[in-house]
């Protein structure tokens, strides 16, 4: 049996992407459309005070190609909490207009490949990215990813020492992108399909491409990597929700 | 050819797991809505005396994402009595508006990797966990599972003493959450798509996650374990359905 | 090249899996689904006259979880005459409230890896395997399987002896199963996905999980054997359907 | 790099799946249906004059299960027509009452894994295998296949001496069928999801099962065949076009 | 750690398939179609403006076969943009009238397998296929790939110098048909599901088999391609659209 690394665990965190029934949504009134549109910014008026507070976060991007037309990010200290805000959010008059394509369950994680000897929860840096304000980038990434147990290429045989060293170079990387890409990493074993959810957000969408292939040779990737869907998408601003649902 | 493991059975079990159709929930009107919970609660009642009778058990969870809003588990002696709360259910108000997603049949199991010599039939502790009383946790975990046939990972084609040696470490990490996780499995050969279904109930829903991975690490489910779609959610209560169900 | 096992061929199958629309059948009144189910039990009482006329067989079952309320299956002498019962049956008012959710193609099947210099069709035994009536056992189960092609492990590409041995072997752990439970092997090469139907009956639907699990450690399955989706259901006697669709 | 086989290449084909709305079709008053029969087949009896006129090919298949109520086969001399055909149909009034459930492009292909030395274009009988006028057979069986590229069974790294060899070991197979089962096969690579398409039509449709189930055994097939669904069929006749939609 | 190669990027690419709801389409009159009609021609001449202005480019292609009916290929220099367009075509009448199918998110890309000492951007040929008019070829066929990563064949373990040489071969396949076939890489690594999406323009449609099937025995192709779905179509003139639409 190999060592499994230990874990620090933050906000549970909820993706939830949606499309619009624009046939649908047409048929209503300027006025009824309007309504909606407002409940559904009084909604996340609640999510920004909860963010005052540094009881959660939330995101909204608008997604290219019809995967979706939208997506919800959600972050909250318990899962009962997301399910509520998925509840209230389903009955409001906004989410009638609209299909629930794609959700990710999933929690704040930060892997343990780190030297021993130092008690993480103390570290201030690393709280802030267990329980963090996620940034109002341009752009978005979402797509979820498992590691590979296949044969030869069996990560969960891997002695850790191994494991720790690739990720070591993994992290590498991505320290390279410091300052153009945000990553937070979601673990989501035990609660959706994909062992983790990754979310990357950046000012130029071109950095996510830049990124995502420059880990695909790196051998943790290259070897041990299983990719799910890649959704890509642009920030929705409070203010541009009318235009955005404008028809 | 190999040696086949004994099972002992018990209950016959099905998850069933349903998406409220929001939009035309609103549609009917709040006394209509009212009636629809009512026969849906009168419903449960029936399943809660047959509960207090030992005649079977069942528990009821919204799930968290889009997955579903919320699973029925039902534990019954026999495939007849399911199918017959199915069709019962299937014919209610509330039904008419809800969506079936997905569902699992499948028995209680407990997998005979013991040492002989001993009747596990007369084994009062056996026959609890054959015919359980499903918990009242706040938090439910399902994901259905199978054993690997690939190549050189083949678990079908190893010898008893091996799959003996790697259950009981297997069991023992399960064993470190007692009191934690409580674990219900069930066997699917011959009933649904994958070989065993897992329900874990647990007060914490992040020892979901850490009980999960840390059974990836484990050779049994490292080499021979594949995973189907995982369901999370949380309780909800008699008297929780109201406020759930209220438009 | 390696040499292909002749097979025996009796009547097509069809299996035919269907949900109920129960919120769109509950808006028919009373007596126009009263209408509507004796319809139906007259193109059952019709296919009852074949099979005492000994051309053909079928049975009706309903299934357990969401994926088919219920599930008929038809053997007939020739394609063209599956075609017209389905034809018939989808121009019935009952069609009309139910969504076809599955079908699988295939004619019932021996494989011939049987001592050589008897002639097959002369034998009784195998021409009421060939031609059966279909029990009305309480329980059925469906799936579909093929042979696996994957690297070290293809059937196609084993010596006619090796696959001979196995299937012997295999077929033992069948006949232990003799008077619990009645196999019908459909083949479906050239027909539909998989490469083989197996459908079983019992009274007791324990006794499936047993057999597909001690087959399961079977050379045959270990190695060679990939399973589609399993459908598990009871006995529905045409005296139920009232029951069974009354609303 | 391995020697590309050369290819012979004649009419475009599109295999075109559809299922009959039987609910929705009930609705139109008999004679509403009387009128959209006549309109298909007035477009069918166009595709007569195309093919008298040896300008391309059809064939009209019922389909037995629920993957499809019928089938158009449709073989022109470009890409153009055959759209042109598509769009024509999808505004007949029988179309808004058919589901489109399956299509396939490809092209009427030769490959040819020939002797050298020999123009094929000059044999006439290589071109009534590329423009063939398709046979009126009872039955028709359709599937899409690939060679498969997978670590050591990875057909287009072969020596072409080895392809050659397999091939024509295949296409004796195929030889033994004569008079029994007509192939037509069509290349999709680059046009649809898999590398070809098989057409078989047979006066039997048990010489379906017995082709391809022998074929499966030669190593051709056995390594490195792929095979996608299954589409098996009776001959829907122009005069039974009307029994058929007779509801 | 394997060196990953640098790419040129230009354009955002978006591909959007859509079917038209034909039964839905004909309830509208003939001159509320003709408006819908315009409206969408009123779009497509704002994106003639933009490609007048070398802001952008698109191309517009009807879909042979059931996947969709059209496809709209759109190139600019912002996901925004990207999004802009299609939230303005969600909201046309036409839209209505029409379901997406399919989309793919990329952007144009030139892989610098070449030569070291050169500043690509100073190239006008470079700029030019990154920034390119999209050509008004007859015909179009689109698919994404990725490079496998599978045991012995993964790509992205390759030494640079290997994966240069085995790119040079497959780009002298594509060199043979200059004139023939126009080819677009579009990489979607972290865009969308796969690494890139690929699509040839051609007068003939035949080429676009006869080059994927070429490079199909091209050992970066044989080993380690990956392909998607194919969608093959024809040019959609403006001034086709009507005929195209007219019902």
């Amino acid at each position: 049996m190999s060592e499994a690394a230990q874990t620090l665990d933050g906000w549970y965190c909820l993706h939830d992407f949606r499309t619009v029934d624009w046939a649908l949504w047409k048929t209503l009134s300027s006025e009824e459309r309007q309504t909606a549109i407002n409940e559904f910014l009084g909604l996340v008026e609640k999510w920004n005070h909860v963010q005052r507070d540094k009881n959660g976060s939330h995101a909204l991007y608008t997604i290219v190609g019809q995967k979706a037309d939208f997506m919800m990010m959600l972050l909250r200290p318990t899962l009962e909490e997301l399910n509520a805000i998925e509840n209230e959010f389903n009955k409001t008059t906004l989410a009638q207009y609209t299909i629930p394509v794609h959700s990710y369950v999933s929690i704040v994680e930060l892997s343990n490949y780190l030297p021993e000897g130092e008690d993480p929860y103390q570290n201030p840096q690393i709280l802030a990215r267990l329980y963090p304000e996620l940034p109002k980038a341009k752009h978005v990434c979402f797509y979820p990813m498992d590691k590979r147990r296949n044969g030869e290429d069996n990560w969960y045989m891997l002695p850790m020492e191994d494991r720790r060293r690739m990720m070591r170079s993994h992290g590498m990387i991505g320290r390279q992108y410091a300052g153009k890409v945000k990553q937070v990493i979601t673990g989501s074993v035990g609660f959706d399909d994909y062992e983790w959810g990754v979310t990357l957000f950046a000012d130029e969408a071109l950095q996510f491409k830049k990124l995502v292939y420059e880990m695909r040779f790196d051998e943790v990737s290259a070897r041990f990597g299983e990719f799910g869907a890649f959704y890509v998408g642009n920030l929705l601003e409070e203010d541009k929700v009318y235009s955005f649902l404008h028809v």
